[in-house]
């Protein structure tokens, strides 16, 4: 199975980009993880926050596959602890998936058209991290997951 | 009133360098915010862990004043919101201490000893982040916090 972690919008920030890249070299020993970042929507200052959700859904949906198991990040999502989550993710594995596509959204959060095609959704906190430090976040805890599930020490309980 | 991130050990990953570098910048517009990275024990391999627990812990509390206001980041304590987290700091800064310290312990979490000390415990999340990597992410917390009590646009609900 491959992990995708799909995005609205480029990564920008050097040290995001320095980190996500430290950890996916790592996770190439484990599970093919790929970041596939969506084109964002121009902000042109005229669109709504509904239309640009709607807009944003359309390039979602444009790069989903039927067979995808999606579940979006999200602040009113499930949180999990380290283990959990790589539980959760072992699970997923084993159940067929030829891909697992988490989302993170755009500063607005998600047209209802992906939480319905949605399986699940995570919360990585109660706080609202800058939505470029998710990535980097969620990399380093896929990483992470990976160790747990090969019981190596990098996670201490 | 000052808030201070203690840390045990040095932060030595280049990328969490910068992030941490960035937000400190745009802190000093706000709050003095320093991070102060206390000398790390010698990991001879000899050493028990309750032992490195107790010098680490004598280490803390030679850094510490008796006027501090104590906040320790560990995964039994409370979470918050963004929203809520910057209200507990305005409502800390009301009550006239000089300096609030927040406390990320070593790998293997803190000694009772500092825990009979601290007046909270605060958790960014469930999960397990490196240990390097929450210095960044509550740095970004914090400056998000700023920019909540200003009313400034940086965070969305």
């Amino acid at each position: 199975m491959e992990i995708i972690l799909m995005t609205v919008g480029r990564t920008t920030i050097d040290f995001v980009k320095e980190g996500i890249d430290e950890y996916i070299k790592r996770l190439r020993h484990y599970v093919p993880y790929t970041i596939l970042e969506l084109s964002d929507i121009k902000k042109g200052g005229k669109m709504s926050i509904p239309d640009q959700k709607e807009a944003e859904a359309d390039i979602i949906l444009g790069a989903l596959r039927p067979t995808d198991y999606v579940i979006l990040l999200d602040e009113h999502g499930k949180e999990y602890r380290s283990i959990e989550f790589a539980k959760a993710i072992e699970k997923i594995m084993a159940s067929g998936y030829k891909r697992c596509v988490y989302i993170v959204g755009g500063a607005y959060g998600f047209s209802q058209r992906i939480y319905n095609i949605a399986s699940q959704k995570l919360s990585l906190s109660k706080m609202t991290f800058n939505h470029e430090m998710v990535r980097l976040f969620f990399t380093e805890q896929v990483y992470r997951a990976m160790t747990i599930l090969r019981g190596e020490p990098y996670h201490h309980e």
